[in-house]
């Protein structure tokens, strides 16, 4: 993943899924990463998981109007309607400004 | 944890142990958390790992102050020294501010 110098966005989705996740999740889960990397502005993601079913996604973006853009796409608004109707027992959705960054050695 | 409404601060710390990272690392990691959530403007952590080594931890912070303050801690300061020596094959530390925060369910 390449991304720019600072300031561009982060979306950190941490979230929980249910029991009955496995009907259909992972073909959302597939097409969101699909749509989502044809989005203007969209830099790239990392996902980590626990073993109780919690995980983060952090998805970067270019700028807060690409995230504005892709929550308006209408394969994603049903997606987030049928996740909060019963793939997640709860999720948590920060959007943030990256301001600083620092690294040691290249990924 | 307890965070306020937006803006607030996380810290995403990006990293994959190297191999020998055994040597001393729990220790650190263990006593790095203790000294954190002494901190002034701490809010919490949340740790995801995946296999090979690699891994994220966010932590939240009350504004950017408190992460400025956390940083000049003399044993913070040493751990860092010593994770760029040798616990570490790479890491990447982005700073970002909260802006907004949407939820489904309770955590």
């Amino acid at each position: 993943m390449t991304k720019p110098e600072p300031p561009y966005y982060a979306v950190i989705f941490t979230s929980r899924k249910s029991a009955q996740a496995s009907d259909g999740y992972e073909e959302m889960a597939e097409l969101m990463d699909r749509l989502a990397s044809e989005q203007p502005g969209y830099l790239g993601h990392q996902f980590f998981g626990g073993e109780d079913g919690s995980g983060v996604t952090i998805s970067y973006w270019k700028d807060l109007e690409a995230i504005m853009a892709w929550r308006k796409n209408t394969e994603h608004a049903k997606a987030q309607a049928r996740g909060q109707a019963g793939w997640y027992d709860w999720y948590e959705l920060e959007t943030c400004k990256v301001e600083r960054v620092s690294r040691f050695a290249d990924r």
